[in-house]
């Protein structure tokens, strides 16, 4: 029986359950300096001077840097690369002239302890003339806003795309139907606050360095070019993750601070990120403005699709770039048969935290936008939700469907699926129907429940390659290098799995090693849910050819020929032959490099490979949601909650189950709690834990879930389709329907998140208040 | 101009006088232990019982251990193996039941510091019984002998080689010559003293060890052994060295003890061996008596040669195994014509330092037995010296010369040379005949002045392979990365010039990168002088591949013919085309692995490549000597030297010389001065520098040389023979006829090092003793 589909333990909890993970934190090296990063505590002011004579003072404190010093080091790049000019608003490594957020680093701090940094931090002393701000997306784009730089506006890019008349459609259009929705700044808060130690070696020219997670060879790539250093003098080694969700392992300004400190000072510098620093400093997400049309026909087809976006993107453009307005418009058609779409985007700079991309990026956005509409359009229309849906979703005959759109460089094709399909067995399995009738029930008893559905389609997958290397050694240990990284998503248990597949060793007993840029010089990385997908393609194909040598190798050794040969339980036998086999671990040892030139071979029994992809695969999915509203305090309790995805292959189910809950917690965290608020003078307002609010485990249901395996990608040998994003991106959607059912408002709910303010102020506007209770 | 013949500047040199050189003791691990060795006070002793309460009971004392902790670990295995059955003799990690020379580890002491650790040591305590020992080779084999071993005897093996019809030749002989020689223990004295520091993470079951020279895959693959680890999850990382010369290296108890305790404790393990330690701990050498015979007909022609050699093993048999004795064995018939050849040795154990392989092993040795033997032979001949070496040198008709022996697993076959024709370049450089002239004149004036000569023939480039890889990075810059390792002999400026050579590199902007087990999985490593002619061939075959990408890849980029491609300057170029360049740098970028796998390619810029050889490659020359005695103190004063040697192709003359003028130092050192004596007990006499006597710069005289490329090596494409030890092997023989022709005294002179009080033994017995002076 194939490893691959089996609910195997994490491999990586054998480390973690034991506290024996290796997280940046735990790495210390002698010596070492801590740096503090000192911020700007104004939204937007001119800097007019800084003295650390007071901080430089204090002993054990080595060196304070402020923007000044850094004035020669180039701007941090966009990675994610469009055509879009971006330069002008690309984020320094440290401020100079002029702070535009509430967080940005205005000056660092190296001491002997971490203690003694913050409280030496606290004594550089920053004079600021404060400026006006601007602090909402639309505003910041008009002529009259206040400006966070001169002469460039505060508009970075305009987006659009499309396709279609979308003029025509709207003339014939029977019904037209428009909303304006929000969506909440929000964004990933993994357990483990980011941070980074590096240490350097003057003699020899070579920075090592911890801690980097998610795109650690880019983020190389870039250091290089910032440090004007060759590639193959910086190392970037291994740590376990507290989560990423996107947010972590981008290049930061502290991704040049910590590693050019080390080179500056000659001393091993660490930095860990504390909590309050994360909410202001990581990248934000999400908050959107949409203003939609959907034009339909008397038969309640969709004719077109109209979307304005206002996207915030905070002060600067980070490495992300434009690419969550660029996902924001290119995914809002979803699963649905759109004739025509236009879709607009004004990237807006404001003087909050710059934005990047969050777990879905432009996925939660435009599926709740879409899904939301859908909801509006169906009670405007007369038409079941759940009618309306199937009318329009992309029949299994129109698969693979080429839109005329693209995002992130390739051409969007919906590559594989039966979207009513899924949908059919998601209200099977949930039990849906049983959800909605419960409603009824409970609201005819007074409560305030309703059901809400988000049918989403994912992206995952994206190329342009990853490389993976698989090694046998002669004890018989098996190694596996990915290009990808640990977020914590389980990528050692699902690549073992994958190689294990192929090379009959236990899973278990393959370890699998990534982000070292000394074992593997290239990558791509883990985001946008391709380490699986691309990654364990790569590895796949390694194993593959692993296997393909062994075999060749044990050909010479038994002096058999390879077609009477086959692998099992970690050994090629022969067939008829019991009694001769031979290990791995031997035919690693009969692969020295000396053996192996005379086999016309490389030395070592292994293979490095690479799997390229041009197009994305669209995995897809619905999530279902029966909510109750309590009318007095505002507040909402999830009761159910069910996600079904179309992932064309689960290596490991379980694993599956845990990014779909997992992300479910998250998309439910950002339709109702969290969202980083900011007053008026562009102080933020969810600076703790006590005022962002993650959900708990009290908060978040038991999430049920379907994984769909019927219709795998073409487009890789496993047929896989990324898992990792899918639980977040419906829940918007799914929890706004629900809400609004559970009120009997369709329409109301214009805004995530929906906190129990904004739920007070729709339950007091109600059509029934009596329905609110006897108070 | 190629680089390869020029006298660069060692590209190490510019780390390494700055200060910024990274030796062992420069790594520190955070929260580290240190560990002390506790050793045996008595040469040969039962261990009663060994209490550690008191050292245990000293704060900061982690852990004390002893040989029953770890009676389960295998005593350390032979590298170099014969068929000599060893396993009796090896040695274990810590002494059980049974210590066999001062200095034998007993227990190991871990501690917060290095103080600590060695205060707590002397807290241990050990009850001994004092056992009777055996500190000569010859008494050792006998049968009456102290016994270090029940039941398998003192003598380790026996060796014995040779062909012809030795008892006819003899039978023939119209002249035969014997005499008895002994040299001394002595050995490689590195300035900078072993040391290893080991790092383990539980989680990831990963070693990482920094200290390990000479062999650091081989000694990785002990350890693996030895520890039950899959070879993968050891690293061993690069440090700079302060010297090698053999002794440095090798797989010691502490290579075994630090990284294990590293794993028990999970701490980071350090240990530095001071001097005393290493004078009685790192392997000894040398310690031989020979006795020979030589048949001569009536023209003064070797019709043979006999030897039987008594070597001195001490306590154990160490990695080297029994490869000196075998060494000397296969070497002694050197550069001549000898029809038979007939040699035993018995390898015996005594309770004295077990003794390994320092520069020149066997070599020294033999040289002087050899050279010495024909010196007493031309005496009693009654045939000039140079004469008598004339006649039985093999001519170059001769060569290559198959010698039916063997050694080290490979064929005696003297590939290239002119033996007679380097004679005569060497007296004609050096000047001999005046040196000749001007001691006769001196002695004349009453001065005991004396000119000696020692001919050598020497082996390098032992096989069976080595590996290298080059790559070329994105930003241009150039990596080497080879299996050899550095001893500070410079392997990273030659291997650069290699490199360099091929890539039209400047050989500054490469870097070397040695003993990184991680960046290359295989490599032999540095010893037997093969780190140019092995290492270096593999390097010249990498770096020639990489060029060969590099225009594969420019004619796929620029459309063009590789026939129309050149490589200057790092750029590939179009004939004709000078607009039209490519820098390796942008080659690199190219090489992408989506790009590579379209063009067919691996990833990347580079290549990795196996040079792999059956045969040894033999270099020879001479050492010449004038040296001056003073009867009364009875020190020899070395007033001129000189090095001729013949080694194929010298990559870089300068580090050539370095190499020979250290070697002679080291040389004269063992010729004159240097001996590890030790009293009737077995306490070792030289356990500090007042008592091991190296030589300072007062001792040795400006050494000399000539740098003979006129025998190219037909066994790799460079045409090299290896540098490293031929410097030192010829000293004792010309050492030793340059006193005894100032003494006038033929055949005196019996016993290396010719220390003050064997000088002034023989001067009171010579036959003119009013030459001595007037007092």
């Amino acid at each position: 029986m194939s490893v691959i589909g089996q609910r195997i333990g994490r491999l990586e909890d054998r480390r973690l359950l034991r506290g024996l993970g290796h997280f940046v934190d735990d790495v210390d090296r002698a010596g070492q300096l801590w740096m503090r990063v000192l911020r700007a505590p104004l939204a937007h002011a001119r800097i007019l001077s800084i003295k650390a004579e007071k901080a430089l003072a204090l002993p054990g404190v080595e060196m304070v840097l402020t923007g000044d010093d850094l004035a020669w080091v180039k701007p941090i790049p966009v990675r994610t690369r469009t055509e879009h000019p971006l330069d002008d608003f690309l984020q320094p490594v440290l401020a100079r002239e002029r702070v535009r957020y509430v967080g940005e680093p205005v000056a660092v701090v190296l001491a002997d302890d971490a203690y003694l940094a913050e409280d030496a931090a606290e004594l550089v002393e920053v004079e600021y003339e404060e400026l006006p701000v601007v602090l909402d997306a639309r505003e910041a784009i008009r002529s009259d806003a206040p400006q966070l730089r001169d002469e460039v506006g505060n508009e970075a890019a305009t987006l659009s795309m499309g396709y279609g008349d979308i003029e025509e459609a709207f003339r014939n259009a029977s019904r037209v139907i428009e909303a304006e929705f929000k969506i909440g700044r929000h964004s990933g808060v993994p357990l483990e606050t980011r941070g980074l130690v590096a240490e350097y070696d003057r003699g020899s020219d070579h920075l090592t360095i911890w801690g980097s997670t998610k795109v650690p060879h880019f983020n190389r790539r870039v250091l290089a070019q910032l440090l004007d250093m060759p590639l193959s003098r910086i190392s970037i080694k291994k740590t376990d993750a507290g989560g990423g969700f996107g947010v972590r392992g981008e290049f930061y300004p502290e991704d040049f601070l910590v590693p050019y400190l080390a080179r500056k000072t000659g001393r091993p510098v660490k930095w860990i990120e504390d909590r309050a620093e994360h909410l202001i400093a990581t990248n934000h997400s999400r908050e959107q403005r949409h203003r939609l049309q959907a034009a339909f026909d008397n038969e309640n087809r969709l004719l077109a699709l109209r979307d304005e976006v206002w996207h915030d993107n905070g002060a600067y453009v980070r490495t992300h770039g434009v690419i969550v307005a660029d996902l924001t418009l290119a995914m809002l058609p979803g699963p649905y048969r759109v004739p025509a779409y236009e879709g607009t985007a004004h990237v807006a700079l404001t003087n909050k935290t710059p934005c990047g991309t969050f777990r879905g990026p432009g996925r939660f956005e435009s599926t709740f936008a879409r899904e939301h509409l859908l909801d509006v359009a169906a009670a405007e229309l007369g038409v079941d939700r759940l009618e309306l849906r199937r009318i329009n979703l992309l029949d299994p005959s129109e698969i693979p469907h080429v839109r005329p759109l693209s995002t992130l460089s390739t051409d969007v094709i919906l590559d594989a699926g039966d979207y009513g399909g899924l949908l059919d067995k998601a209200l099977q399995h949930s039990g849906f129907e049983d959800w909605v009738e419960e409603a009824r029930e409970l609201r005819d008893q007074g409560r305030l429940v309703g059901t809400g559905i988000g049918y989403f389609l994912e992206k995952s997958g994206l190329g342009p390659y990853e490389e993976a290397t698989v090694e046998v050694d002669p004890t018989g240990s098996v190694r596996v290098l990915t290009g990808g990284a640990s977020l914590g998503q389980g990528i050692e248990t699902v690549l073992a799995q994958i190689a294990a597949d192929q090379l009959s060793v236990p899973p278990e007993e393959i370890e699998v090693i990534h982000t070292d840029t000394d074992l593997l010089p290239d990558g791509v990385g883990s985001w946008a849910s391709r380490s699986t997908v691309v990654g364990g393609s790569a590895v796949m194909l390694a194993a593959k050819a692993t296997v393909e040598k062994a075999l060749r190798v044990a050909a010479e050794v038994l002096e058999a020929s390879t077609e009477d040969l086959f692998l099992e339980s970690s050994e090629v036998k022969v067939a008829g032959s019991p009694d001769k086999a031979l290990t791995l671990g031997k035919l690693a040892e009969a692969c020295d490099p000396q053996r192996s030139a005379a086999m016309g071979e490389e030395p070592g029994l292994g293979a490095r490979r690479t799997f390229s992809v041009e197009h994305m695969t669209y995995p897809y999915g619905v999530h279902l949601a029966q909510v109750e509203v309590d009318p007095e305090t505002g507040g909402v309790e999830v009761r159910r909650y069910f996600v079904a995805y179309e992932i064309g292959r689960a290596i490991n189910p379980t694993l599956v189950e845990g990014q779909l809950i997992g992300g479910a917690a998250q998309g439910i965290g950002g339709s109702l709690f969290e969202e980083f608020r900011y007053d008026e003078s562009g102080q933020p307002l969810a600076s703790t834990f006590i005022d962002y609010l993650e959900p708990t485990v009290a908060e978040i249901p038991q999430v049920r879930t379907l994984i769909c395996e019927d219709a795998p990608s073409p487009g890789n040998p496993l047929g896989l389709k990324g898992a990792g994003e899918g639980g977040a991106v419906g829940c918007g959607a799914a929890i706004a329907g629900a809400v609004e059912d559970a009120l009997r408002t369709p329409g109301a709910i214009t805004e995530l998140p929906i906190t129990p303010d904004r739920i007070r102020g729709l339950a007091r506007r109600r059509d029934r208040p009596t329905r609110l209770g006897a108070t």
